[in-house]
């Protein structure tokens, strides 16, 4: 099996996932590569927080170092020495975040590098085949990411085109990959349909018509209210195959986590803890027993504040890493104040472990929950 | 004995340097952490470097984090989580350099901060207050910096304030040690005089009748020729007592470290492996078994150039460091282009793993010479 359910709470899952690189315990956090490494980390940083997976980009790896040279590396797994499964995004997200689109049709989209300027085509199948370049173990399909609040019209259309090029990933991948076997990457489709049932149920249905190893919830998080967010988080997973993993996409603070575990999601990843690190803002456990039941489980800091200038106590006196035991949030303030590169280390070192440790907790519960 | 040689060849000297941190096998170069950190680099990675000395920038810590601050965070030791011994510099280089100078006389210097304009004043009395507060090892008193070409006049009149002053700085430091008994810091003076024979014999002189447990050749790499820096070098040392460590500052490649090791330098400090890695340049070592008598023994790159593109060869396959023998050249040379701050992390690693390498190979040479 290669997604295992072993035990259940409400519409949480405690689950495996096994990939070709091994098993992902669920409900699992993806930190994010964006360009090939977890912003400011070492790779044996990146080796102790020992997540089961990371997510990387493929829109940052096509333009650098790109398609070809990843080739040329023997993937990604090989370039930035990492053992254990990626998961890639399909690029379209920041194509239509970043880059300068210059036109979308039903055959894919042109757009320039927000790095130089040059033009790029990606059709669905060249979304595929970078991906199999990246060497990733979890495929995300093309779709189009709409910004919310959008008009109806515009996200059934969107709808329509993210089926049609969600089955032209499928065919397209499994002749790619036809001669793998048992080693196959898997692909995952994604569930659009803005904050709308009706359409997410068009979306969901069509896309389990097509088939998929894992379904995504996409376009959420993108400006709509947090109660709308997990309102459409609970009815899209009630949509969505019991044994398959679900993977909410871009999603989010802890809180917003642990609800959405709550409504049966089973895979998360978010910029929040990495990029919210590098300006200072550190996630600290408050109280690890009762991450299930209490918002208040965790609190944040900004350690770039005037009053953690004489906060001699450790970044984290319960870290499994040295430093954060043995330097002070003064210090680590005293970093960023002068700008030293090894602030953004030690506070993404902070965030991540917080949020892998969270996502232990709660598989910890939900194990719990069996053997009652 | 507080410097005790323990074998020598020609004019160079392998010895054992204690300070009340513990023994510096001598000759030996002091990472540069600037700002209270060896810029880039974590804690971990100090500590498994393993110098037995650092050197830190007492004008950077007076402005960030401040003296007060310091002594409320009980010295740079605890504050920075290091065990071995600090120097300290005076300050005067960077009050030179970098500060906007207001006015000098017999009193001290008044000069702006480069950060935010604030006045500031020091005394050779101040220097040693804030070198205490710091808690630094060994302490340098305070000098005059003459940038060079400069008239003879203006030399001979500033090694007339730099032997005033470094006569304050002995009495005060001797007040305020008193009761430190066997716990004393040490105090270096500094031999300036530019590269004239005779000012800098008049300057020794003057300094080794007030009485330092160490020399430092000050005034060094300020823009003459290699071949002036180390004539002067070598007519310095000679005039510097056999049984106190000398200290050549800011200098330099490893060629010159090695050249001025030959003239009888203890001790070194430099900014070029750790600036020069922050902008991809790699020392490389070519030939440990030749250091003392071939210049090639070692090359350098830029890692960011387009001819590492597809180098997958290790940073450094004989490194301690998993990550330099685990990650290609191609991999860091992308960590620059994508401006991932560990790349600025892994080229100081690599430069300072060399530059501490190649201290210990000249120090087993030295050995090599008794025991024949």
């Amino acid at each position: 099996m290669s997604f295992q359910i072993i035990s259940k709470k409400g519409l949480a899952r405690r689950a495996d996932l096994t990939t070709r690189k091994g098993v992902i315990k669920t409900p699992c956090f993806m930190p994010i590569a964006t360009k090939g490494n977890v912003k400011a980390l070492s790779n044996e940083d990146l080796i102790a927080l020992n997540p089961e997976i990371i997510l990387s980009n493929t829109y940052h790896l096509m333009l650098r170092p790109g398609q070809a040279e990843l080739e040329k590396y023997g993937g990604l797994h090989q370039f930035m020495h990492w053992q254990k499964s990626i998961l890639t995004d399909s690029g379209g997200f920041q194509v239509f975040s970043l880059a300068k689109i210059r036109k979308i049709n039903e055959d894919g989209v042109t757009f320039n590098s927000h790095i130089n300027g040059k033009e790029y085509f990606m059709s669905p199948e060249d979304s595929m085949d970078i991906q199999l370049s990246i060497g990733s173990d979890i495929i995300m399909v093309l779709d189009e990411c709409v910004e919310l609040p959008a008009k109806r019209e515009y996200l059934e259309k969107s709808i329509e085109l993210t089926t049609a090029w969600a089955k032209r990933c499928r065919n397209h991948l499994n002749t790619k990959t036809e001669h793998l076997d048992a080693n196959k990457p898997k692909l995952f489709g994604i569930v659009q349909g803005g904050t709308e049932r009706d359409l997410r149920e068009k979306s969901a249905e069509q896309l389990k018509a097509i088939g998929f190893e894992g379904y995504a919830i996409g376009g959420l998080a993108v400006g709509e209210s947090e109660e709308d967010m997990l309102s459409t988080v609970e009815f899209t997973t009630n949509l969505l195959p019991e044994d398959k993993p679900r993977y909410l996409m871009g999603v989010g603070y802890p809180h917003q986590i642990v609800e959405a575990v709550k409504r049966g999601v089973d895979m998360f990843d978010c910029v929040i803890p990495t990029r919210e690190a590098r300006h200072g803002r550190l996630y600290i456990m408050e109280n690890e027993e009762h991450i299930m039941d209490r918002r208040d489980f965790y609190s944040a800091i900004n350690v770039t504040g005037e009053k953690f200038k004489f906060d001699l106590s450790p970044i984290n006196a319960k870290s499994k890493f040295p430093e954060l035991r043995n330097l002070s949030k003064a210090y680590l303030r005293h970093l960023f104040v002068v700008e030293d590169p090894q602030a953004l280390r030690l506070a993404t070192l902070n965030n991540l472990e917080f949020y892998l440790g969270m996502m232990e907790s709660i598989r910890t519960e939900l194990e719990k929950v069996t053997n009652n």
